[in-house]
């Protein structure tokens, strides 16, 4: 099968220029099929604090009602992405920008409001993305750039964890690519203590991960980006990595923290 | 050749709900190849107001500088390109919003400074658009959905005229596809009456536009409109129309202006 490589990169990223511009020569040079993900960052905060709303967030989710979908539509979706997709452009990458909407690609089913009403938040089924049109694109010879926006079909707009959309895409294409998923973000990898960027855990399996929850190591954000990974390689990813912007270097084996099972 | 029909609607049918259903319904309806590219509307002032920033316009044409390219960005090619792709998916329409920056598709040049600066306003050579990956996303069954932004190939998004962007894409188009080109906006036609609704001129040829400029029938906007217009048809476009949306109906020959050489 053709190898596949999946990046995601997170807020922080996005809102340090420099971390990014070295991220994305890194991307563009990466050889064969490829796809970017993106995350939110903080200028849909800075944008809604500008207009006066006051963004909700619930054990750190951000509640969607229809002003802050609005909101996270225009900067996902249109500064965020197209802005990335200039800069892959100006590298030489031929990136095209998408959201789950385009091409129907990534349908998503608004989360029901029992316990909490998250709004308009769609979770995805992974059996419903549309992975030959993503491989359509793909054979075109341009590199999608996914914003965290996907649809429900009947005409709605939802606002989709882009570390979720990254697991289920390479979920949905581990068919037909052997694909290699990469989580990037600020840190070198996931550290065993969070204050020293030299901690890097260099591998982590099931077993470990269980070790590493009950000792406390490893909690908050990192374990449902961990329980994803899991899921994902039990789906038939190949290769699952969680890494910084500097170890991701095009002639060295990415430097991080490999995930396996 | 293949049947493609482009049909571009203008900013007042974006700001009219109403309007801009049933438009939709009848666009989503066109069989065959079909784009649909839009304009602005009254959206990115809004949202420029709320934001405290006064929109800058010389001779009706907006200055487009950093802080206006960020917000048309995000209201062009995010609120409502993806807006107007999940209501066409809805209508089993399977739309794909991009910008000239997707897939390189609409290069452009940022104008010249001289004589008046625009600020980060792209001006188009129909020759260097990418028709062959228009064609490719079409030969998937999708139809694209253009927001007027493009970009200069080195980083850097533009703000381009929808009307531009309508006609250079169908005379890059016209070697490939017999193009039947739409402008559709809040009128019934070109007006001999601006006053008058039912005063619509069945068809304008050069020769008559000569006329109706002399007799000022045809004036300000309406004048580059036609300019773009009898451009592409002698480029090479089959057909073109400009019309009011009710006009524009599935089983009807559409109603309005015809323009011819």
């Amino acid at each position: 099968m053709d190898q596949l490589t999946i990046l995601k990169i997170g807020g922080n990223i996005l809102d340090n220029q420099s971390l990014l511009n070295g991220l994305l020569d890194n991307f563009a040079a990466i050889k064969g099929n490829k796809i970017l993900i993106h995350g939110g960052g903080k200028i849909a905060n800075v944008l809604m604090k500008e207009l006066g709303i006051e963004p909700k967030m619930v054990d750190g989710r951000r509640i969607t009602d229809e002003k802050t979908l609005e909101i996270v539509t225009m900067v996902y979706a249109g500064s965020i992405n197209k802005n990335l997709v200039s800069q892959l452009q100006a590298r030489n990458c031929n990136a095209i920008g998408l959201t789950g909407a385009d091409g129907n690609m990534i349908p998503a089913v608004k989360r029901p409001i029992i316990p909490i009403d998250y709004g308009f938040v769609g979770d995805i089924d992974t059996s419903l993305i549309n992975s030959r049109a993503i491989q359509g694109i793909l054979e075109q010879n341009m590199t999608p750039v996914f914003a965290p926006i996907t649809h429900d079909g009947a005409g709605s707009l939802l606002n989709t964890n882009a570390d979720t959309i990254a697991s289920s895409v390479a979920i949905a294409l581990a068919n037909r690519y052997s694909v290699k998923l990469i989580y990037c973000f600020e840190k070198n990898g996931v550290l065993s203590n969070p204050e020293d960027d030299t901690t890097v855990i260099r591998q982590i399996t099931e077993k470990t991960f269980i070790d590493y929850k009950s000792h406390g190591t490893i909690h908050s954000g990192m374990i449902p980006k961990l329980d994803n990974a899991f899921a994902a390689l039990k789906a038939g990813v190949s290769e699952i990595i969680i890494c910084g912007p500097n170890a991701f270097e095009r002639e060295n084996p990415i430097v991080g923290t490999l995930i396996t099972l």
